[in-house]
């Protein structure tokens, strides 16, 4: 094996197309042995699955066996749900063999950082430097020329840029002795961008949000037609986010924007349900309704139906509100119906941020 | 190229990292080339994004040039987004470069199969039968072991079973001439785990729940505590789910499960918010508020925080009800804060479903 570490994630379930122990165990010259202490441990969280699903637990045993058998001299890391990671020692380095569910192995890696094969592998790696940057509002290309203006990547520093939940994430690798040129290169980066630098580290625009309202002792809720309970999701995936975020209405016809938002029948009529009159009163209508300090509000037209030439599908109406300022913004950008929704969520925890965070500064 | 046909996605964007074009290129021995016709395309659409950002195009020109630079001989398909999709024939085959965002894919790939090097090679392919069933309940263990004892795959029948969004999904991909193989696959998998099979097309359980309630013309709300709006967001993901669909509420505080919900606060002091009771009242809250036929309620602990002994992180207590019928489960699954709230979404919909289902099959 020529790499020092070699890491694998998936192919350990317990059926025929799941190969990967079998391959690793080829590629490193070793038989497959069964595991009875694995074997057993597998087999008791099997039998409770079977008992659970009323099945004779002789339907788990195949799998089950499957399961427990590793290459010869493999290092067993237990399980998470039923499938083992393993760590095995090839002499030049290690292979680590970890489930593919993400919540299963960030589970098992912390154990397999424990071991002896791994950690003689760290402790001759010099780790890089990591510099994060966050934007929300620039195009990947500004990134990109900003990036090429200052001489490109390389010598020592290794820069990927990435488009994701319509941010623009950089992440810059520095070696040990580049820490100069990256920060000459983080600088190129910031000082053109400044405006839409939202954060240095990786956590998610909702958890800004939420630590914006928490730092003021502001509650928050939400009022969604189109994104229908994403924002609101996405707030809730943070933990910790009920001390902040109350609940929120999902009003997705306009009888339920009118009986439990309060939005006047006759903005309805005369602006229409995607309008900016309407978000600004689904907000208002949250923070009266639920005893809330900030109100998020979203109104559009998803699609693929429902769009008109004055109303075309893909313009979103945002609207956010605090006891000190209220701000709205209208968008259009035409798409399928999940990107619309995805970006429409994404564009209304970035108004709340940017309202909340401005509030912040005029006041120091 | 020994394939007939290749299909690429991704590596399409601005900026020097993305490499797809130039290796496409390389493996087919051809010189790139600008395509003009294609940079006036793509420029176009960056200077309206240029306009739109406040930026000089200057700083969009190199990206667009590099965005129009295909291998000579290659067949533009035109713009999803700022990407090109190509399609290059090798003479023995076809290559075909897609954009990575899934949205974008699906909008070119139409124009890809109209392309002459594609059709040619669809015209010498048979294409292989399709047989989909979709389980929600049984192991992905139980399914292996159903195919197993059918003979397994192989003789002209490939399986695939994969366990997502916590259902199996098998495949069953029939060769020509292997029809009868595949109806005898099918029968074996479907005989012992017909309690578990809900469907045999693609159509998301969201999707089924909808249907449903159209068939019988009733409207349908959520009232969500630990999912935060999931459900609402996996049943509004559906398009034409607002004739359905009126809202929801998402009820993360108890002040707002009494007051939107009128979930009795002697039911929260004596049972709890996490409680059968809890689930049931949201249920019917929902309904009465909105005025609607269908209630689904959702109620639990996500974590990592706020367990105890008796309730620990894991636990959901699921309502649904309808004007005829009403059905409550609870579930304990120890997990991660994110898998937690997506198992109670696919349990909160599936439940519903399910109630649905036998209601309509008591009623023929």
């Amino acid at each position: 094996m020529a790499a020092d570490l070699c890491l694998v994630s998936g192919g350990l379930g317990p059926t025929h197309d799941d190969r990967t122990v079998e391959l690793v165990a080829k590629v490193a010259g070793r038989s497959l042995v069964l595991d009875e202490a694995l074997h057993e441990e597998i087999g008791g969280v099997s039998r409770s699955i079977a008992e659970r699903l009323r099945r004779p637990y002789a339907d788990f045993e195949p799998g089950v066996r499957k399961q427990a058998t590793l290459p010869a001299g493999a290092v067993s890391l237990g399980l998470a749900g039923t499938a083992p990671g393993m760590v095995l020692d090839t002499g030049t380095g290690a292979i680590v063999v970890l489930p593919g569910p993400p919540s299963e192995l960030r589970r098992l890696w912390p154990r397999a950082l424990e071991t002896d094969a791994v950690r003689r592998v760290l402790e001759r790696a010099r780790p890089p430097g990591r510099r994060v940057l966050r934007f929300y509002g620039a195009s990947e290309s500004a990134v990109a020329k900003a990036l090429a203006d200052a001489g490109g990547d390389g010598r020592g520093v290794e820069a990927t840029i990435c488009a994701r939940d319509f941010e623009i994430h950089v992440d810059l690798l520095v070696e040990p002795g580049a820490e100069e040129r990256g920060e000459t290169l983080e600088r190129a980066l910031v000082d053109p961008l400044d405006r839409y630098l939202f954060a240095r580290d990786e956590r998610p625009v909702e958890a800004l949000v939420l630590d914006l309202c928490r730092a003021r002792g502001w509650s928050l809720g939400t009022a969604e037609s189109c994104t229908g309970g994403l924002v609101a999701g996405r707030l809730t995936s943070v933990p910790g986010s009920s001390d902040v975020f109350a609940g929120g209405v999902v009003a997705y016809a306009d009888a339920v924007k009118e009986a439990e938002l309060g939005v006047p029948s006759e903005t309805l009529a005369e602006h229409g349900a995607v309008s900016a009159e309407t978000a600004a009163a689904m907000a208002a209508g949250v923070r009266a309704r639920l005893g809330l300090d900030v109100g998020i509000a979203v109104t559009g037209i998803a699609g693929p139906g429902g769009g008109t030439p004055g109303k075309p599908v893909g313009l979103v109406h945002l609207h956010a509100e605090t006891p000190e300022d209220s701000h709205g913004v209208e968008f259009n950008f035409p798409s399928d119906r999940e990107t619309i929704r995805a970006r429409a969520t994404a564009a209304a925890l970035h108004l709340t941020r940017r309202l909340l965070s401005q509030e912040r500064d005029s006041r120091v």
